[in-house]
Formats: structure tokens, sequence, C-alpha cells
């Protein structure tokens, strides 16, 4: 470590005592997420407990170029935590207060190590909740600042449908308000979307103002089997354009389903099968779902279910909330990498499609998909044994033209799970040269320095 | 005009012809919007046919610092298109292509000239609608630049929710699409919603790409009365709360009422008034109008009305759609000055009460109240005899207070008209002078020799 790292390491002991640490074990801890990228350890680990403690790490940080990394539960899937320039991991999982909640506003603010979990377990007798459900126990402030979705986005959005505001670290050490709690306003450039998504490079999140949703009366669920995705995809769409208002949407193909019955001892249908959910009232969610079910028998559904019962609900749902262990389990000792490209749906069969007959054509091993169908955003995951360099370079080659397809297709490189480190060459394809200049300027703009989470999103 | 302003006039004329002028009716017609701000023509008007030409004039004008104001139909009411530097308006109300629909997707992609009613008349046999409606028939692409919202905010959002991708014109000349036309994304910064009210001071929107949405089978309209507007906010709080889903919620005040009574010779009960809307199936809206008129008439609201009859819907809105007039007409040779804040609901009571006391104290002229209630949105709408300094001190003293009072309870100073010239010196307050600065270290970014809509948004 060279004079100017033991310098700013003994500045944040300074300020932190035993909460800045060198440990190795708790650096190697913080320099992984939940991907394939290799770990690699900051320098020094803060677990800071204010956004003021954030903000004063910052201008340490920036007065020497230490990079800065803020890590949340470490859920995320594109390397965004990995620090591969060292420098210090700002540990936001000790925040954990909800700071204020407002029944009549049906919002709240919490800092940024609260999970989601814990939120909703915090909401539960108030009547409200809050829906994004990126499926891991992510903390709100990681959600935030990976634009995080998943099963309910079609219907209750993204994180930048429901963060009102934020409250940011700059790396200057400024503390920024993004937003009023105000539901709307035309004040100025959109700070608050600018760091939803931004993945560390500009700022630390340090609290998050959130939009709130009313439980409704009633939730029903559903469920029906194609014997072709294409079908699946027709009900979905024609669906859409009927008005009907899914809470939830998801698909599982048939290798999928196959998986879920060898790993649950289940004997589930083995074809492409459409998840539903429905929010309303009672009478609501049992006509939207009627509705449904006239439209997936004329495109070909069958093995058609419907509950609005809870424990039957639950039962309906469960071979989707296993797709991920089931997944794992088909090919032990190995790992399972997730694509995350999104396309217009007119597009999504025809991508689909493709993609599988590449992939049949080169591919000699497990690997099964999942789609938020609604959203028109699928996951081809693989399963690789990461010893095998061959598996490596086939599935390199399917991913890279996996994206430029979709990208033909009018679609994004990633519906869900950020650039991060593994799609950083892909952002210029998707944006064009200019356009991702535009991003850097503005990152150079924020973080002149480049000392927060260097190396992500751009590829300098 | 220096000769560097007739050099740059002269290379313009060379790329436009005809449609580069300079005549002065048409200057002074595009340096006004329909505000009291003073007109403020440019020195010369570009009527461009193609994003290529906006970039053209983009990198011709750039080159000589000169200024650059987008105009698009003029319906602004802050000051946006006033031109208070001189300079090119680009008038982009001859690009009026809609130049690619999907009904599968539900998305559409418009050049920025093309108007709201434009767009929905090309829509109605579709089953599809473009929901955002200020009240003005403005263009896409203006309602872009400023975040328009309106009547239908509180069910279907601002344009933030409903544009997935823009093409913009930058200062440079480039031309960038800000995202694809998936539905969701996390690939880097979010440009559309940096690009969405950032009123022309980064960039030339020249393309709009639309979320669109699917008519439901029936709708339906609904009004009722209230002795006091704080009963009506407790009505809507707690509809809201139970997960009523309104189309449109709207308050007018008992003068606003009365007003509308003078003007069109009706005799509606002169009490604040509710009017709703509902989209769903047939019995959808019925039920969940139905759960409304119970919640209204626990907090006192009387004189309950509700039809799923179109011509009784139109009839019983068509006081609100008369109240723009109706408030005009309330003191002619005046004119109409909206305020703009935006408040948490649990703040609305008490702004709108403490607001009316301070102008009862101290404004002796007519003045009335529209609020967009689902959203904490109200306009107080003044009266004012424009050559009467007293009203206009009276006028500035009041408002001033509103935006600190606005600001004090966690609100925005503008809802949905934006900064333009009007709110200048609100920004720092609204977000710390912190904020402010980073919104302008973006905007030095993007447009380094602050060609874009100089003066507006900022002060410098």
């Amino acid at each position: 470590m060279n004079r100017l790292a033991k310098n700013v390491i003994d500045q944040l002991s300074r300020l932190l005592g035993k909460r800045c640490t060198a440990n190795r074990v708790v650096c190697e801890q913080h320099g992984r997420d939940e991907s394939r990228h290799e770990v690699a350890p900051p320098d020094v680990v803060c677990f800071v407990h204010s956004p003021e403690e954030v903000a004063a790490v910052l201008k340490i940080c920036n007065r020497a170029s230490f990079p800065v990394v803020p890590f949340g539960a470490g859920t995320n899937v594109e390397g965004q935590v990995c620090a591969i320039r060292g420098g210090a991991s700002i540990d936001m999982s000790e925040m954990t207060a909800i700071t204020r909640f407002s029944q009549a506003d049906m919002d709240c603010t919490v800092q940024a190590g609260v999970t989601r979990e814990q939120l909703n377990d915090y909401l539960r007798d108030t009547g409200l909740f809050f829906p994004i459900d990126p499926g891991a126990n992510a903390t709100i402030g990681g959600m935030a600042a990976t634009n995080a979705s998943g099963t309910t986005t079609v219907a209750y959005g993204s994180m930048k449908e429901n963060v009102l505001a934020l409250r940011v670290a700059l790396p200057s050490g400024e503390l920024i308000n993004t937003a009023s709690r105000a539901r709307k306003s035309s004040a100025g450039y959109d700070l608050t979307r600018l760091f939803i998504g931004s993945e560390g490079t500009l700022g630390v999140i340090t609290e998050v103002t959130l939009r709130l949703h009313g439980r409704t009366e009633a939730v029903s669920a559903a469920r029906v089997c194609f014997s072709d995705i294409a079908e699946a995809i027709e009900t979905v769409t024609s669906a859409m354009q009927s008005g009907i208002r899914f809470a939830r949407i998801e698909l599982l193909d048939a290798t999928q389903i196959r998986a879920i019955n060898r790993y649950s001892k289940t004997d589930y249908l083995e074809q492409a099968t459409l998840f539903l959910e429905f929010h309303g009232s009672a009478s609501g969610v049992a006509e939207q779902a009627g509705l449904f079910g006239v439209i997936a028998a004329e495109f070909g559904g069958s093995d058609w279910q419907w509950t609005a019962n809870e424990n039957e609900r639950r039962q309906m749902w469960s071979a989707r909330h296993h797709a991920a262990f089931a997944t794992r389990a088909a090919r032990p000792g190995c790992i399972a990498v997730a694509t995350d490209v999104c396309v217009p749906l007119s597009h999504l069969a025809e991508c689909i499609a493709r993609t599988r007959e590449d992939i049949e054509t080169h591919w000699r091993w497990p690997f099964m998909l999942t789609a938020h169908i609604g959203d028109g955003n699928f996951h081809y995951v693989f399963l690789i044994d990461p010893d095998s360099e061959a598996e490596w370079s086939t599935y390199n080659a399917l991913y890279e033209r996996l994206v430029d397809r979709a990208l033909g297709m009018s679609g994004t490189c990633t519906g869900e799970h950020g650039i991060g480190l593994g799609k950083r060459k892909y952002l210029p394809r998707e944006f064009g040269e200019s356009g991702a200049a535009l991003m850097r300027a503005i990152k150079s703009a924020i973080d002149p320095n480049n000392i927060m989470n260097p190396g992500k999103i751009f590829e300098n």
C-alpha cells in the first residue's frame, strides 16, 4: 500500500474508529457480489452510521483521489461492488433506520441500509406496502442505485417510478436532497432519476423517500400452460391491449418447469407456463382473471387454474419461487449466469426463438428461461462449469450475439441488472458514441476526480 | 445587430432558405407565451423540418455562442420561450409526422411538433390513447421539455412516466437517442428523464417515443360537494389509501364555482366541488365510484352525482372545463396569473387554508382555486390589472410567501408549470445551493457555451 492510501486510511480510522477496518476477510466479503465476477477486495471497509459520516468519508477520499465503492447487501449481479481499483468500500448495512412514515401521504423515508423485507415487515399493519421485488432481500439504497425492478414491475414500475426523493452524498462531501416529497414537480433537472441506476458512480445514496401503495382488498393468482412460448406472448400482448391489469405476469419455459419438478418432486405440466397475480377488489380480481382466462384459451392455453384463496395462491406460485434453486440444482458444482436483455413485446417471441436456436446449436449444457414477460425482459440462465474455458468462451459468444440481437430489435442490453463491469462495452453500442460520451461528461462534471466506483458503467 | 449575429443568420438562411426569417411580427409571436412575462423576441425564427436540420442549426449557433430557444405551441406559462437574450427561436411546429406506431407494443414515435390532440385523433380507432392532458393543445416536444402533467396524472403519471425515449439534438450538433424502446432498462444514466423538464436548456427534443394506454371498457364520472375544502381533502386521502383508482380527481373552490355559474348561466351548488372520473370495466367503474361515494358521505360530502353515460359525463365535467374561461371573465381587462405549488397530501389542507387566509388579508380583487387534488398540486389564480403596480407588488409578496410555505411543508415551488423565468430564485431555496450548483454543473457539461435557452431555470 502506498503512502497516500495509508494516509487516507489513517484519516478514515480517526473518523470511524473500529468501524473502519482493513481486515482481510471483511475486505474480501466486500469485494464480491452474487455474480461470476472475480473478487476484488477494497483496501478498507467503512461501516457508516449517518449521511454526515458518508459525506465525511467522501471528503477525505476525494482530496486524495481515493476510490469509493458503496456496498448494500451485495446482492447485485454485474460486479457493481467489486473494488477493481481498491479504495474504500462504504458499507451501508448498519444504516437501518426508518426515519419517517406517513400514512396519509403513503410515503416513507428510510436510510439506505434498510432492506425491502425489513420495510415490508414494518408496514405490515398499515395497509400499505412497498411493491418492488427483485428476488433478493436487497437494501433500498442498493435497489435505488441499480434501478431494481422485478416481478411486480409490470404493475407498479421500477425504482424510478417509486422513489420520490433521495438524499445523496456527493464526491465533494456535500449532502443534497434531489427532490421534495411532493408527488410531482417540474422544478429543475431530475436529479432523483439521474442517481437512480447510476450504480454508485456519481455519489452515495444515504436516504430514500419511497412512494408506498395500498394493499388491495383482494389478491388472486392464476396459472396457464402453452405448448409454444409464442402463444403465451400473444396472450399477454392481447390481454395488455384489452386493458387487463396484472400485478405480476411471469413466464417459465418447459426446461425450467422440468428442473422444478425434479428439484421439488412436483408434477407440473412440462410446458411454457405463465404465472399471474391480480390485485383489486374481490369482484375485480375475479373479473380480470376471468377475462385473461378467455384470452389465454383463444391462443391455445391449457391447464388454466385460478384462485383467490391465499394458501392456494402461494401454492400456485411456489414453482416460480423455486425457480432459482431448481436452476442451480440442475447442474451441481456449476454457477448460474443470467442474461438480461429487454425488448419491445412485438419482438419478444422472435428474440427468444432466435436466441434459443442459437443456444441449442452451440451449447450442450443446461440452460433455461425466466421472463418478466409483461415488460419484455427475459433471462436465459446458463449453468456453467466455472473452470471450463470452452464453456465460458461459448457462453461469451452467445451472449454477445444475444445483446446485438436485442439492440437490433430496439431493445436494451440490460432490463434490470445494470451495466456494472460486465456490460460496459455495450453502452456505446446501445446509446451510440455520442450518447455514451454525454453520460461520461455528466460523470466528470459531478465526480471530476473519478473516485466514485471507478471502472463501472464506463470502461475508463 | 452585431456582425457575429448577422453572420449566424446568413448561415441559417443558407441552410433553411425562407424558413429562416427575421420578420418582426413572426419574431414577436415567438417571444411570448401564455403568461404575464414580457415579450422578448428572438433575432430570427427557424422553421425546421427534421432532426438533422435542428442539429445543423445548433452546430451553427454553437460555433458563434448564439442563443437558441426551442418553440413548440407557445402554450407554456413561465416565460420558457421568451428570447431574453435574443438569438434563434427554433419553431418545431412543422415537424408533425407520426413516424412509427405499434399496436402490439402500445407505443409510438412522433416528431416534436405533433400536438396531443393530433396524436389522439390519430389513435382514435386503435383502442389506445395518450393520456397526459395539460389543458392546452401543446406539442408533445414541448410537453416533454416542460414535464407536462394535468388532470389525469393521478392515474397515468406525468410525461416522465409516459416517455420511453427521446431523440435529442445536443448543442454540439450531435443527435442522440436517450433510450431504446424497451419498457424498462438499467443501462447507464437516465438521459430521458434528464431532458424531460429541462425546458430547452440542454438540447432540443426532436422526436419522442411515447407509452400509450388501452382505452378501458367503461368510463364513469362523478361529482360531490363539500362545505369545507378540508373535508374534500380528507375524502381523497382516505379513498387513495383504500386503493380506489381515479382516472381524474379535480377540486374547484366555491368562488370558482360561482364564477362558472355566472359565466355559463348554470346553477351549481356554490361549494367546494370534486370532479371525478373512473376508467375500467363496466362493473369496476361502478364499484370504484360507489366506494368513493360512501367515503365522501362519511366526510360530509353532499349532492353526490354519478353517471356512466357519455353525454351525462361530459355534462358533469363541463363546469371544470369552463373554469379557465370563467376565471378570466370574472374580471374583464385583467390577466389570470396562476401559482403552482405542490405539497404532500397531509399538508394540503393547511397549505390551502393558510394561503387563503393570507390572500384574503391582503388582496381585494378576485382570486379562485383549482387543484389537481390527488397529486397535492393546486393553483390559486389571481385576476390582476396588468397596469396596477400595487396589485403586482401585493401579488408578488403573496406569491413569495406561498412558495416559502410550500417549501416549508416538504413541497415544491412548481408542480407542473416549470421554473422558466419566473421561479429561478426558488431553485436554490428548494434544492439548496449545493443542489442548484449540481444542476448548473450538469448544464455546463452538456452546454458549455450556454447557448441553450440561456437565462432559464438558472439566473445566470
